[in-house]
């Protein structure tokens, strides 16, 4: 029985006939041909699709860099931003134990860079004055905010614990090839480095070192994501059939509920595993079509949670929306639901059933009502929580993002807006120029 | 010096003029009266508005069951969802070491009932395995499936670990006065109990024992707290005039920039200690005014994180946006950037500044760009992340929510459309009726 990633769109029969939805899939394809053969807008940043093919001759460099920070110490940084942040933290959220940060055993994963919170900042050095720890920092240029700000203190403190010379095995560098502050202090200082490619932007960097080595260092299987990624390849990639390209179906029906008027995507979970997942959602699809004044605004919910929060927006608010689930099909750990002899709380009917079965009712439920609600629904079926599954999931929506941009007539792969608050936050800074 | 809460509507000038705000909101003052004197919709559910002074004899009690709680037990599970989660996990994670789960001593507190996810109460259980925990179970019916099940499961386990009479002494019950499920089952027991008053509805009780108890065992001040909402009571709540009432001015700007095209709006924070403040204003706000095809949609960003994120979406996407921003104006910890001597990151012109300064240029660049690009900003200036400033703020945005439900001519104060999917999902798990 192969288990394989779907995509739904039953939940859009009474918005949309279905085979407009599939005539429209089938034109959206020409596009698939203009991410493979790099004729579309922005074709100087296509290297991230065939990345899952490219990359493996990489993956034995990455776990051993990532064995060794392992085996010399029981906690790594990982300093970086937006697109050098979000996949990891998706894939290691998705797959670790909700209380890892609790356990004692175990190799911690923390991060940095990703804010200028002093607070917290402060709060991460003085867990890590009693951590024996690695650094991998993560960036392009060496110079973006952030990642440059936490570096320079990161670095410090961990030269102060463990002197410069020790500090200098303990810090990898995820950089450029050549060029950049950070390869010019990785040179200098000896660290073991990590390229960035030249023609993968940040957002669509999770299969490279960017996101692999962080994930490496946490215990996940990079190969099977990997595997995960390469199977999603060669089903989407050069398929013309909307019927079996999920990617095609799922471009093709966001966009046409955005022409009608359908202007926020809500991304839905039913696990709080998948909460930054979204989160990387959110930048894949905000940043690759939010500009000239277009795109979906992408939003999400983590459910049952959200039910009693933003549910009563989506079953009865304004009908500008429509929801995407992940809808994860099995869960790894089983708990039966408990008969009790008073049945004081009305649960009895559950006793015996396992925990599951109540969500998954849920979920199917909330899809009924929500639809009859007038909220389309697309759902994407995904076997299991797992490496494999994750690595389908992110390069359909890659895909899907990419054919998404170019139905909306933007370059998916640029991101103008980004630099305006940073030229503006310089001036003000007082930056030399 | 007296610090006060402000909100600065500047950033709106070039969208609508401020006169046009500020009449409107000397207008929307009538609706103030209807919350204060109960002559508006859903006029059975206002006793929110008095919880800063009824709320005080019931401190005391409060205190000494957390304070007992804390003596008794290393850490203490929370069980809720909506209203009965999000106040105080906001609360906890605003005034929290970022790493509190890390930290070897303090009592933690853990949060059950607020999803469906087995694993996640897999792995739950397995952690309080090993730990001597408490629990306070919150629910006004005692049959709300998410909590009724984590309870049933906790209860189970907490007893197997204790025995039934010790467990009983280490279980709080927080329910209805009179009526339910988990009152009948808490006289049973003997588990201590508090009560929701009649009059409040879950989104709004923040400040009964919903909220304070759980507070109360994180180790917050819940006298500060209260007092700081009460201050903001003497704010608004009588108060006519829009120069001195933020949250006039407040739900008369978002509503009037609703009417203008701009439907979604974005709460904005500059330190991920927000976040969850952000989902319980979700919650307020998109389930009191998310009703009748009505309604603003509430989105949420962490800054500067986002910025690599939804950023370009922000500044260059559709112009159906407008953003909240929470600016707190102080930090607790002050981190000084170091200089370096090859300066290869060319940093060294923040040497010597704090990390804080470097997030505040942040924030106002942002501002500047985001205004620039089209979108309209209203800042709430928060002296410091502390209970009172907290107490303040969540009761502003709690009396703006109901001028704002008024404004929209919606009851704020409902809920219809959570049912709905608990009917589907009853129907799918073959409840009995």
């Amino acid at each position: 029985m192969e288990q394989k990633l779907t995509v739904d769109i039953e939940g859009l029969s009474g918005f949309i006939p279905t085979e407009e939805i599939m005539a429209y899939a089938a034109r959206s394809s020409m596009h698939l041909d203009e991410l493979s053969s790099g004729t579309g807008k922005g074709n100087d940043f296509l290297g991230w699709i065939n990345l899952p093919r490219t990359i493996i001759p990489e993956l034995g460099k990455i776990e051993a860099c990532a064995s060794r920070l392992r085996t010399l110490t029981e906690a790594t940084v990982v300093i970086g931003i937006g697109g050098s942040y979000l996949g990891s933290r998706a894939i290691i959220e998705a797959l670790s134990d909700s209380f890892a940060a609790c356990a004692k055993g175990g190799h911690k994963v923390l991060f940095a860079g990703q804010n200028l919170c002093s607070d917290y900042m402060s709060e991460l050095l003085s867990l890590l004055d009693n951590l024996n720890y690695s650094i991998i920092v993560i960036s392009k240029s060496g110079t973006t905010t952030e990642p440059a700000v936490a570096f320079r203190l990161l670095k410090a403190h961990l030269e102060a614990a463990v002197g410069k010379e020790s500090a200098s095995r303990r810090i990898v560098a995820v950089t450029d090839r050549s060029r950049g502050a950070l390869r010019k202090m990785a040179d200098t200082e000896g660290y073991e480095t990590f390229t960035i490619p030249d023609d993968v932007g940040g957002r669509y960097s999770v299969l490279t070192s960017v996101g692999l080595l962080p994930l490496a260092v946490a215990g996940i299987d990079i190969h099977e994501l990997v595997n995960g990624a390469a199977s999603m390849h060669s089903t989407t990639v050069h398929n013309h059939d909307p019927g079996t390209n999920p990617a095609l179906i799922y471009a093709a029906a966001r966009n046409l509920l955005y022409r009608e008027g359908k202007k926020i995507e809500i991304m839905v979970n039913y696990t709080p595993k998948l909460h930054f997942v979204a989160e990387w959602w959110k930048q894949l699809y905000g940043e690759s079509e939010g500009k000239e004044g277009k795109g979906i605004f992408p939003a999400s919910v983590d459910n049952t949670s959200d039910l009693h929060s933003m549910g009563q927006y989506i079953q009865e608010g304004e009908r500008h929306i429509f929801e995407t689930v992940m809808s994860v099909m099995k869960s790894r750990k089983k708990i039966l639901i408990p008969a009790t002899p008073g049945n004081e709380d009305n649960l009895n009917f559950l006793a015996g059933k396992t925990v599951a079965f109540v969500n998954e009712a849920a979920e199917r439920g909330t899809r009924k009502a929500h639809i009859e609600g007038g909220v389309p629904n697309i759902r994407i079926g995904i076997p299991e929580l797992n490496e494999f599954s994750l690595g389908e999931l992110m390069f359909m929506f890659e895909i899907a993002c990419g054919i998404s941009g170019y139905l909306l007539d933007v370059n998916p792969f640029d991101q103008p807006g980004v630099e305006a608050y940073k030229k503006a936050m310089f001036s003000l800074l007082g930056k030399p120029v």
